[in-house]
């Protein structure tokens, strides 16, 4: 029985987690830690967690005793914890965490957990987020009809592991398991693709007018929409495009190709094939 | 005094625009005329016009007797409407378009319309729309809090002039007179580049993955959102890239560029510049 969670990164994403967790009616102790102080505060005032570690120490003291440790920091944040960690948890423990891309923790978890005597490593992937991010955006509701995504090391859940998918199922969440590689191609597409399109055309529209009237007062939804997530911080695109630079670079690639062939067909009959072929993908959505 | 109203193309805008003219006030009387009989039907039924001409022969008679005619085609089609308008129509007469471009029509215009005896042509654009047409989607409330983009040829209003511009204002729209190139080179960047971007990425997405229903599980807002625009329809697209063929390919180039340079620094510092800059841009909204 989960009684003891630790939550590893208190911003947006894990303090929703700590909310979601009580209101799906968890009884249990939720400590935290963030390196920000003011992070960490933030989600204890909202209720997303019941006690604060006092240091990075402190947190590594908790996570002895936890028995779900929540890794809800940027990816290459993420793997240094799971190596801190690794020595000091133990059977029976579950490590999940909630990074944007998996392939390199699915081969790190690989190397440090799972077997006999050693704690459990499950890799997850909620789909939710805000452009912004901080604790003080936090949601109970965050994850209610998103995607849950798994890319387990073992197709045998341990016990653990079936109680923690049980509390995500009850935070309204569909799950999938699927092949960590298959998930950060996926994943560059739907999700990288369209982030690292916007911040190229937010920051192009930075350089070209930076605070010219006209944009503002013209600009309408498309805009507004096609720049949305320019307003995403680097600290956390930064380890994705780290751990995930080929499939992102082929899909960047492709898009290029694609803008290009779109330019040289502005007044022929090929824009009409491009204009189908995006009508039927939406039609399919 | 306006007392006669020929909406010209009762799709989305035109409807919607005769739905407006009403909620507003207007008690003169709003005819209207569409190539689609379904489209003409519609607006009928929903009260955005009273009457449906019979034919594009019975418009070009009812365009002799109205004050204002309003052409809410697509711009190709708005050139040939100016064209068969111009002999039959004089003094005291308005024709105005909603056209997305505007220095075509601007230059048509200072050719068929304007001084002594004939009517006057005011070229505007509204900065509304959704991202599928037709009438059955029109709404009184389409323009509330929207802008509409006027480039006209003369800096005195005429009498039919001011009190358009009146209505139009009821309408909850703000309003801004442009130069008509300056005009087509903004919205070259503010919707003509989201659009063909949305496009080209839905395109490619239909290409790759048909349907795949990993991408539909897993993909959330950002795929969502960037692709949004995919649904528009070629029809009217195909006569914006023909009258604003190159600021729209200036603005593709660009960002082709820019988004090769983000792929080439996916591991560099130089990835942090384009996510300030893009993080600046959105602060400016």
């Amino acid at each position: 029985m989960m009684e003891r969670v630790l939550i590893v990164g208190t911003g947006l994403i894990g303090a929703s987690v700590g909310l979601a967790l009580r209101s799906a009616g968890f009884v249990g102790r939720i400590d935290g830690w963030d390196q920000s102080s003011l992070e960490l505060a933030a989600a204890e005032q909202m209720g997303a967690i019941d006690g604060k570690a006092a240091s990075r120490e402190a947190a590594l003291q908790i996570a002895r005793v936890a028995d779900v440790i929540v890794l809800a920091v940027p990816v290459l944040a993420i793997k240094d914890w799971m190596q801190a960690l690794a020595p000091i948890v133990g059977a029976g423990q579950l490590i999940t965490d909630v990074g944007s891309t998996k392939l390199e923790i699915r081969e790190l978890a690989a190397k440090l957990y799972g077997g006999d005597g050693r704690a459990v490593f499950l890799p997850g992937h909620p789909m939710a987020g805000k452009e912004s991010g901080g604790a003080m955006l936090a949601e109970a509701g965050l994850f209610d009809g998103a995607m849950w995504l798994f890319t387990p090391l073992s197709e045998k859940p341990t016990a653990a592991e079936k109680e923690w998918r049980g509390w995500i199922g009850c935070f309204g969440t569909r799950s999938l398991d699927m092949d960590a590689a298959r998930h950060d191609e996926i994943c560059a597409w739907v999700s990288h693709l369209p982030q690292m399109l916007s911040t190229a055309l937010a920051a192009l529209l930075e350089d070209t007018f930076a605070d010219a009237a006209e944009i503002s007062a013209i600009g309408g939804r498309a805009l507004r929409e096609t720049t949305r997530l320019g307003a995403s911080p680097y600290s956390m695109w930064r380890d994705v495009a780290m751990t995930n630079t080929k499939p992102i670079a082929d899909t960047l690639l492709a898009l290029e190709q694609r803008l290009t062939h779109l330019r040289e067909n502005l007044r022929t009959p090929e824009l009409r094939e491009e204009f189908e072929l995006a009508n039927q993908f939406r039609r399919r959505r």
